[in-house]
């Protein structure tokens, strides 16, 4: 487990973003420090475009001096997975289709292309006097750890609304959507986490099939080290939590290639804009 | 087409949204009004969660009286579509599978389940000297109408690298992005638009193979008559735009029932929260 994750903020043209945080967790003195990174001449920092798709690096991502190298990887899905067409069943070849740029899985039969694309987890951030609501997962992955309630979204339904439905699944609470939170995108795994803001519209909430336990947890009692997922882990460390005015913030948390799945620490925030 | 579209502005429990906008358009007089809804009792209107999942109408909407109702149709996909298995080309069953609610394709064979998620398209809104940026669609659907640039997310970019990468391929244009500017949910069609603000690193652009043209346009000469899809022409409309001050908005778009495709302002903007 990394000891030490360096999370670079990043300011927008609108908002400079400079928080600090510095924590000592009881049961591994790690020490996490979110904070605007140093830049050599300015400290506006947009992000921008370096027309190549097939840079292995983010445009713009300039990695601490003396730190590892966080880079972005362009996963390709699964795409050599997909064998056969979903709609005739005909076999599949591998090939980048004309006037495209990515390799896709395109039935020999029909010509369908299987083309596959980032998912949404959507969920909730549950604040009820200065607590928030959290469950310890009963499914794999990351089972026995802590989580928002979340989960993917559907067909037919918007992201609040999916958020409302896993927080009921998962926590069996009942909840008032307030406001978008946080839009997280993780690309190494396809996902793109959209956390809203919500409050609880009444104090009946019980864990779910997927969950062993739903406890509403103070903001200095919040479980670091025992936290599902990156993402989860980025929404709680953000600083609007402790300082009581929310935000809207959005980023691309990139995992350090080769890292643990369940190194939930090996990673850097990107990209870190608010309107 | 409507010669009046209701879209209900919504004001979340941090910020009241009040909006109002009347427009005379010169080609059709058409009448567009954005306006916070009369409610009941408060004007303070968050998203709140009823535990069914199989509402017809979505939870918190309230048709205005005498007006058309617009409802949320809970699409399922094109799960029926899902006639085999991508992995070993078993044939499927359809069939809601143990301890969950949608119909989902099962392959026989091998028993994996097919899930369908919504797709998010992201892209950039271009401000330039108080002109944004349109480009004019060189394919089905919509094509010779504006929209802004933007498309398919795809695995292994963060959404605002896939914007960056949108407005190359369809606009020739290098850009910073500034902020996140909207999350536009579509339920009915399982997409989510991810708007991003950004500005132009030069004047350097020119319509990639998906555009016709690329033009600057003032904001009292877009053409909302021309526009290619609904959510192009929320976006547009935002107030934000015109007061220079931006926030990050999420709404959803409720298409009604029915109405043609081609009809872009034939629904209802719904949840509209900000930070």
């Amino acid at each position: 487990m990394l000891k030490a994750a360096q999370i670079l903020g990043w300011s927008s043209g609108l908002t400079i973003i400079s928080q600090r945080l510095t924590k000592t967790r009881n049961s591994s003195s790690s020490t996490i420090s979110l904070k605007l990174s140093a830049f050599s001449s300015s400290s506006r920092r947009i992000l921008s475009f370096i027309p190549t798709r097939m840079s292995s690096s983010l445009p713009g991502s300039d990695p601490l001096p003396n730190s590892p190298t966080f880079v972005s990887v362009q996963s390709s899905g699964d795409v050599r997975k997909i064998k056969f067409c979903q709609w005739c069943g005909g076999p599949t070849k591998h090939e980048i289709p004309d006037g495209e740029e990515k390799l896709r899985a395109i039935c020999t039969h029909c010509g369908n292309i299987a083309y596959q694309n980032p998912k949404m987890v959507v969920g909730c951030l549950i604040v009820h006097e200065e607590k928030v609501l959290l469950c310890k997962r009963n499914i794999q992955p990351s089972h026995g750890l802590w989580t928002l309630p979340a989960g993917y979204l559907e067909v037919g339904e918007s992201a609040a609304e999916g958020a409302m439905r896993e927080t009921w699944e998962e926590a069996g609470a009942t909840v008032d959507v307030i406001s978008p939170f946080a839009q997280l995108d993780i690309p190494l795994i396809g996902q793109t986490y959209v956390i809203f803001l919500a409050r609880l519209k009444n104090l009946d909430f019980a864990p779910g099939p997927e969950s062993l336990e739903c406890r509403l947890f103070g903001l200095d009692e919040i479980p670091f080290d025992s936290l599902a997922f990156s993402s989860i882990y980025v929404t709680l460390n953000l600083e609007d939590l402790k300082k009581g005015k929310v935000k809207f913030h959005y980023g691309t948390i990139n995992k350090r290639p080769g890292s643990s799945p369940s190194d939930i620490r090996a990673f850097t925030l990107d990209y870190h804009l608010q309107p």
